[in-house]
């Protein structure tokens, strides 16, 4: 078992499982909801200062609403105290959180408190998008091209995660498909790919300074955009391949194909 | 620090914290949302059945839901593996969850996974209510009764919560507040008599068969509901005393100043 066998599995019993966002019918709009945990050890250092760990928390889930091209409304933290974590700590972490929050427009509406050995927590953001518009991963056409945001490989160089919800406004009506690369762009391509039942070729990686090539296609946690877009139409980013018939969630990169590996959280659990 | 004076700090600043759930004002209706951490060592042992465990992180969200008179439709889960929990174990985490679920018609929408030193998950539930009329925990009156749903004191006892969905309908414009009885009779009575500016007087502390009146009174986790209802309304449950103006926050039992002491996560950190 691994992350996308258990999606596809529950996606079975439950269709609205499996993009960036779940996206919900409502009467003017569709509603989108986004849940992600971070947890010590996992998503960051305790060593992290507490305002980058509260900030980085909310962008993640930000990062998804953006994927789908989404306005983020209210916002739902829940959190676990650790043993080390203090009242000064917990400070730090809301005044991360609550910065990112206010620049977004987006309002703390409620959470849970618990507490556990590591500190951990689960925000979910909660956005709308213009009904039936809606950036899904299962758009992708054969002649499509394909964009990424920005350089990738960037997560063990610590950048400061930017939601790019500008960026994903701007391709509503432009990109066939869009999501936020979380996983490392090999895997998640593949996902896309998969979903809209194509193939991808990759011309080119754009890697971030400082970081490997290897970084750049297998790291997790760039929370860039990847999206696919027709031939003619122009949008901001980096062009690095295109997408073919061929084999649903095949990925080559200068025609060889690409592994499918990148970061899985049941492989942390086997080794 | 504990949990009430930092859900207090953070609704200065953010006005729709502070109830069962967040209350967010749509077109026809208000919308509900809840989140609830379920983390082993804290909510269960890592003996019980994954069935069970399931079912009681869906339980708790749906318990708010119902303490604000409404009717739940999705939900997401976001959890963390444990390094002792394999696919058996998810699987059956997940049927008991989904038996819940689909029992109450809420939809499964998302989620997350990640993984962590203990199983923890996430539960958001997202229902709604009749515009207006969600029962909050400040409309507590003097002059009305209190009432609980049940006997309490089951935490020990293991006893399956059921969300108390139906009742919290039938005390739609009849109950004047309402929350549901998460860290014991005490503290949540406390905090609705503060949350409405009232003194509250128990008469009696109904005690289930086999747990003492100090469990009843302290524990946690009973999810039954506690609500106030005026003198002449009718309405299922058992009445334990009346609130009078007194002093906001104050609790007597028996005449008796109560002592504010309930479960506190905080805390447990403390010690």
């Amino acid at each position: 078992m691994n992350e996308d066998t258990l999606t596809r599995k529950l996606r079975r019993r439950w269709p609205l499982i499996g993009d960036d966002c779940a996206v919900i019918p409502a009467r003017a709009v569709d509603l989108l909801f986004t849940s992600d945990l971070s947890i010590e050890g996992v998503h960051f250092a305790r060593q992290s200062s507490p305002q980058e760990i509260g900030y980085r928390a909310a962008a993640r889930g930000l990062s998804d609403v953006a994927a789908m091209g989404g306005v983020p409304h209210y916002c739902l933290v829940s959190f676990a105290l650790a043993p080390w974590t203090d009242q000064r700590w917990i400070d730090g972490f809301y005044s991360g959180l609550e910065k990112l929050l206010r620049k977004t427009k987006t309002a703390l509406a409620g959470g849970d408190i618990s507490h556990a050995r590591e500190f951990l927590c689960d925000v979910v953001i909660w956005g709308s998008v213009e009904k039936g518009k809606a950036l899904l991963r299962s758009g992708a056409r054969p002649g499509n091209d394909i964009y990424v945001s920005g350089p990738l490989g960037g997560w063990r160089h610590k950048r400061a995660i930017v939601p790019r919800l500008d960026l994903g406004r701007k391709l509503l009506g432009k990109a066939t498909s869009c999501m936020d690369i979380s996983d490392g762009l090999a895997l998640d391509l593949h996902r896309l790919a998969l979903a809209s039942g194509v193939e991808a070729h990759l011309d080119s990686v754009p890697v971030l300074k400082g970081a490997t090539r290897k970084q750049a296609l297998h790291d997790g946690e760039d929370y860039q955009l990847l999206y696919t877009v027709p031939p003619r139409e122009r949008v901001p980013g980096i062009r690095i391949g295109s997408v073919v018939e061929g084999q649903p969630g095949r990925v080559t990169l200068e025609g060889k194909p690409l592994p499918v590996i990148g970061y899985d959280h049941f492989r942390q659990h086997r080794s």
